[in-house]
């Protein structure tokens, strides 16, 4: 038997959408949830695309994401509210949060929301993409499970927290920064051991704390946060956004998604929409943003360099060219989709675009 | 005639308000700036304690600071305000601002605001440890003159765009970050150029764009963001905030304080104050992050560290040192102030502490 493995993307997020639903995820989460994976895939952030599903489906049946609760508003004033995510899915959980914030925003000027017992929450440019949609200013973070020591110390306490921020422009592309709070993405290093290639300096730090350009032992030990203690603050800022006045988990009492199956997640997050109207005509901040983006894009450039980039841009255009030739994902991923399909009596194949150049040989 | 270079802080910051008052400032004002300044010393941030006074006092006298403008809320809706700092002192401008944001916070649970026509406000620190003083949570950001590249790009576009963030604790020290976007700050480069040091890899390039550890080079050159590309993001996304949205400068509209003596600085600053208790009671968010911050600092610690700290902790140590033992100047800008002094009638070596060990022999 073969395996294609390009997917058109509408296929494939119904695909997802259909395996969800046969997990007894209600039509309305699954289809954000379907959303949220597809928009990672076509904006090139595979982490954080349909590779996910099988674990999202591994903790909805093991009762560690509970899909049928209810989110709630715990609290609220004027211009904040606390969520609680009652354990559903992080990206259902961040939609409404998102949602709230916005209608905060509209009201009162700006809204902040704080989120506690809600799941990996997918990528922060979801979330900043429908803000910008609504001509809105978008900052949110999460925190998620250890992953970074702080300075000085030699194994995982805080997480890669990651850090994200949209803002609307004119004619020109809205500013999307979408980041870890880390050097570079764990994923990366285990490609890197995987091939048994070294990593460059300055990535990871072993498990006795010292620096590693070797893959292997820097998986037994940390990834590293960007600029040293600059990162190791950023990322415990956004952790005390996100965690500590939320009431979700902080530290070593976010629940790592892989490894624990007895406690949920109970990550936080943290949501702040401002309405730009507050400050200026929104038209007229447009104009201002596009005469700031055109003038970076025509500074004077480095040897070798094509193109300055605006945050954000590289991955808008990875999204338009996706959506013409297709998502092309790891021959690993497609097998176990197709397995996952194949559960619920769903049909991978029929997302796949058949090409001869992507087909992969195998016995399943 | 001798000149000893420590200085009690106390008198130290008489003798700074004295010069503003005698060059015309409002006593209200010099003491907000005087303060300013002396904190940033007892922090050990020399670059933005009283070495700035000559430039202060000259921008004055230049008509490029205007210490008797009106500083006004423009426009305000419930959870925002618009301020325009009329070209008066950074550090009284951010105090102003700073007042309205925590205002708002405690009205409506947060407060935005957005700062116009100001100057270089001095350090983010100083805005963090008022608003800890009154249990709320603070981040704040400045845009500032163009001093980094674009990803991609050769010369210097974006500022080091500083971030501050402030967090009240129990027991515990505060949380404050207060960082600079850039991998080193500017100042260090300038030390290694005098002494003819190399700089390490990483810090800057040379005008062309290429890498180098020349600290002369560097000079002409730019210096880089934490992190590459990420760094270069969030630098844009604070002068988005700061500048864009406010009204104020962004990338080159955002005069240079030290080069520009025809046009006003146009720095913005963006402010947000979050009321703690609007998401968990003041005394129980106090205990969580005493039990983040002792988690953290009981943390196994790599070889040759004494101790994990968190952000801010070292930064509370110097200035308890310091103001038990003295701020050490260095020897020019001793002198510059004993000109400044001798010009006002003012004599600033009341302020000093005379010890032999720190006096040194110079003709006047």
């Amino acid at each position: 038997m073969t395996l294609p493995t390009k997917f058109d993307w509408k296929k494939l997020e119904k695909f997802c959408f259909d395996v969800f639903v046969k997990a007894g995820v209600s039509q309305e989460s699954a289809k954000i949830v379907a959303d949220s994976l597809i928009q990672a895939d076509l904006r090139g952030v595979e982490s954080h695309g349909v590779v996910r599903t099988s674990i999202y489906l591994e903790r909805i049946e093991k009762n560690m994401i509970d899909s049928k609760s209810d989110i709630k508003v715990e609290s609220e004033s004027d211009a904040t509210a606390l969520v609680n995510g009652n354990n559903n899915f992080g990206s259902v959980v961040g939609s409404f949060a998102l949602d709230v914030a916005i209608q905060k925003a509209k009201e009162k000027g700006a809204g902040i929301v704080g989120v506690k017992e809600s799941n990996h929450f997918g990528t922060g440019a979801f979330y900043a993409l429908k803000a910008i949609q609504q001509d809105m200013i978008l900052l949110v973070m999460s925190n998620a499970s250890q992953t970074m020591p702080p300075t000085g110390g030699i194994r995982p306490f805080i997480g890669t927290n990651p850090l994200a921020v949209g803002v609307p422009a004119g004619e020109e592309l809205p500013f999307i920064l979408d980041m870890a709070t880390s050097v570079v993405a764990r994923g990366k290093i285990i490609v890197a051991a995987q091939k048994d290639n070294p990593i460059p300096e300055g990535w990871a730090m072993d498990k006795n704390g010292n620096p590693t350009t070797n893959a292997h032992e820097a998986l037994e030990g940390s990834v590293l946060p960007i600029g040293g203690p600059k990162g190791y603050a950023i990322s415990m800022f956004i952790d005390i956004l996100s965690g500590v006045l939320t009431g979700a988990g902080f530290g070593k009492y976010v629940n790592n998604m892989y490894e624990n199956w007895d406690e949920t997640q109970n990550v936080g997050h943290f949501f702040l929409a401002i309405d730009i109207n507050r400050f200026m005509p929104i038209d007229m901040f447009k104009k201002r943003m596009d005469l700031y983006i055109k003038e970076i894009k025509a500074e004077p450039k480095g040897e070798g360099v094509n193109e300055i980039f605006i945050p954000g841009e590289i991955e808008f255009r990875r999204v338009e060219e996706q959506k013409e030739t297709g998502i092309e994902l790891p021959f690993k991923v497609v097998k176990e989709l197709h397995q996952i399909g194949k559960r619920y009596q769903l049909e991978l194949m029929d997302a796949a675009i058949h090409e001869n150049n992507n087909v992969k040989e195998t016995i399943l």
